[in-house]
């Protein structure tokens, strides 16, 4: 098993680890199988999506936001179920297929680590499994 | 491959199955790769998120509660759209990360099942795959 | 590495993909283990959920649209951040488990690609992971 360390500079934030997951599997040699990814955070999560454009990853960022706003009446306490609630709904982890030794995305796929009460500094797991 | 008997008391209820599923890793000896849970159901899913205070539990129910709302005007005509709604928005299944022999979970991190149409008696799969 | 294509008719829609996976499966002769299904797609995703009622789809079809209509102000200028925040949503991809040779689904799940931007052509990449 392998750590990413990821630093987020705002409280929700989605922060591109694409290139730090290839380099990972490029070292361990896998040539076929899948990557789990595995937020061990609750207020953060995984996911892919269009990274050419930041502005999608901004328009992401701010539905999420408007879906379950801060300032809502909530009953934990600590002032961040909307940032529980967002991890929910985007997720804690992903399966990502490995084949000829790469990652292998769509086009226009990268991989996101979705900061949902930063800034802070976040951990993601990754384990490498073969293929059949 | 094993199954989980999950029992479920309210309509909507996020169901905490860490230490059953820890016990399962356990009892099948595996040291490094990754656990698939499946939830066999589609009106109850999967989730990962804050088990310490069960108000975050109760916060997640609530936001969806509020998002897809049973009394809506839906074409299914069981009266669960909004489960299965619910159910897709949390998604069916987990892949989790197995490390040193034990689950590799954040710490706040558990496993809940979450039930959108109970109560009823309902089945998790697990399955058991080793690292590269 | 298999891939699938998906072809779609409207701009939203669920198609199930279930028997084609399915085919696949049993020709690669997996016994026990899981299926690795990938959206290569930012506009489309896959998850799982009843077929016997189409009306069900629909309503996870009308549901996305309404949470994230696609008249909404966004940043990004392509006139499809609805497809994105939908994708984001549902997820793109989904891990099975596999055991006796067989897909193992729940009674009423099937597996439903995820079109968000269609009508188009898409790639579904599955790769096979055996069990431990």
């Amino acid at each position: 098993m392998d750590t990413l360390e990821v630093s987020t500079d705002r409280r929700e934030q989605l922060v591109d680890i694409t290139s730090d997951v290839e380099l990972r599997i490029a070292a361990a040699g896998l040539s076929a199988g899948a990557c789990v990814l595995w937020s061990a955070h609750t207020t953060g999560g995984l996911t892919v999506n269009e990274g050419a454009d930041p502005a999608v990853a901004k328009d992401i960022e701010d539905w999420l936001a408007s879906a379950a706003p801060p300032g809502r009446q909530y009953r934990h306490l600590e002032g961040n179920s909307d940032s529980h609630i967002k991890a929910a709904l985007v997720g804690p982890g992903l399966t990502l297929v490995v084949s000829g030794g790469r990652l292998q995305l769509g086009r226009w796929q990268r991989v996101f680590f979705c900061e949902f009460d930063g800034p802070r500094t976040r951990r993601v797991l990754l384990q490498l499994l073969p293929a059949g």
